[in-house]
């Protein structure tokens, strides 16, 4: 499908890109590049690319496909400087988790004739790093395209089938629907895992061993996505500011109302909202969004 | 270890004692008591006891060992109900989240020579009902008891012993420090999860189905705790209210902060709190308190 893929940045996602594009021969070739040099090692020590370079500004020239797999807080240097290598046709494409701002970067910095192609695998784990990565990442997830307007028709079809090939569902939509969506998805739910784990963390010392000891009482399920990698969630937040404030706003209040309904005893009104969640689950299971291991654990 | 075993309540606890008892061969006779008829057929139908009944207040006569698996709420009327028919020796328990209110219950209806002792398998799953319940449960995980003063130590050991036996950890310790932390590992995240799912149930149509799509990206790992049994966590909150409130009070004074660092853009305050959020999931991986799911993925 492309002849030369370049991914810059070759963390879990870019790692899982570059094991998807194998899996399905869809690259003629493929380099990695990462500004470090531990990295780079790792990715020539188990050939996970067919070249590897420090040298990202150079990395890109005659790629047809350009996947930035960097934190969107580096995104703009990152575009600046390979901006002046890019092949008049090339796709460059993303996998941030906020979509306004990289439509805005590839708006100001990309040389005309070159696609700038805005995306989102709705897909991860906990783990970060080159070596966490694995080409199923994508099966059955989701991923965003959130092409400007008046985008090559041809190049988000290349792309969108490319994601397809990872086994990928595809949906287009708008650059800041996307971020409120996710704000609510994704963003609100971290910011708040974080927020539990860190309180826990301020507790005196004996309770704190009790809270790893007891975990699996509920506390666990917020430590997973509370151990993401911290320079990209940083990013998210700093760069979706706006959506992020107003759901979680609307989480306060919620949150405020539960606080009162315990205080005034008001039983009803819990098992109300307990019993309205609950269903929530069950859509989920129904859309097939549950994870393998749920499947499992049902079967 | 025991020669009757009554089970009152024969949800998922109830029901996976009943198959811990079986399959560790520690009971010689099992009494399901339940005051739903449906209960009740379900548990004939699979034989999941020996006798089965509606009539709590009869379940227990000649007993040894009682388990009370019943709401919190609920306790204090089945206590009433159950103890003119305790024979003097037995042991009564529970496995209920809050254990303040238990040890008072036992307290003042409790016979002379009867044994209270209040305790908590910190173990669950999302699934609710007598066909939820599995042996393999309480394997791995911990079993609390709080014993209170002065509790006949033959009974607490003979009990204890019990729970060893499904595979359980077990550790004594007071009632009020039980709920303390119990509303730090469970009570808050399983209030924090309820509210945030509860927020996206409030959202305009079209985003909720995007809740629902996108869910893999964070919001999912919070509905499966928020699908947990409605009228358990009502009680639960309604009993362990202190300990709650006064957790939630940290909880929402560190939200805030992280809110103001948002809005003022302080990425130096987000990734220093992320970078510590982080090592609590490490902890836990090693105190062996992921889940099963977890240990086969690093696998």
């Amino acid at each position: 499908m492309f002849s030369k893929v370049t991914i810059i940045g070759f963390g879990l996602i870019g790692s899982s890109i570059a094991h998807a594009l194998r899996a399905n021969k869809a690259a003629g070739w493929i380099t990695c590049a990462d500004a470090s040099q531990a990295v780079c090692d790792i990715v020539l020590d188990k050939k996970m690319a067919d070249e590897v370079t420090t040298d990202i500004a150079g990395s890109v020239s005659k790629a047809d496909l350009v996947f930035l797999c960097v934190p969107v807080g580096a995104m703009e240097d990152v575009v600046k400087m390979v901006a002046p290598n890019l092949q008049a046709g090339a796709i460059v494409s993303d996998v941030g988790s906020v979509k306004g701002l990289i439509e805005g970067i590839f708006a100001k910095h990309l040389p005309k004739g070159v696609h700038g192609i805005p995306g989102h695998p709705i897909a991860g784990t906990e783990h970060s790093g080159p070596e966490s990565g694995f080409a199923e990442l994508f099966k059955g997830r989701w991923f965003v395209l959130t092409p400007p307007k008046g985008a090559d028709r041809a190049a988000v079809d290349k792309l969108n089938a490319l994601w397809k090939s990872f086994g990928s569902q595809t949906e287009e939509m708008d650059a800041a629907y996307h971020d409120k969506t996710l704000a609510i998805t994704s963003h609100l739910p971290h910011l708040i895992a974080y927020t539990i784990v860190d309180t826990a963390t301020q507790l005196e010392s004996d309770l704190q061993s009790e809270v790893i000891k007891f975990s699996a009482s509920g506390f666990r399920d917020f430590t997973r996505i509370a151990a993401s990698d911290p320079i990209m969630w940083r990013d998210v937040f700093l760069n979706n500011r706006e959506a992020v404030l107003d759901i979680l706003a609307r989480f306060n209040e919620d949150l405020t109302q539960m606080q009162k309904a315990i205080r005034k005893g008001d039983g009803d009104m819990l098992e109300e909202v307990f019993t309205r969640t609950r269903k929530v689950r069950r859509a989920i299971i129904e859309a097939k969004q549950e994870t393998p291991e749920d499947q499992k654990l049902k079967s």
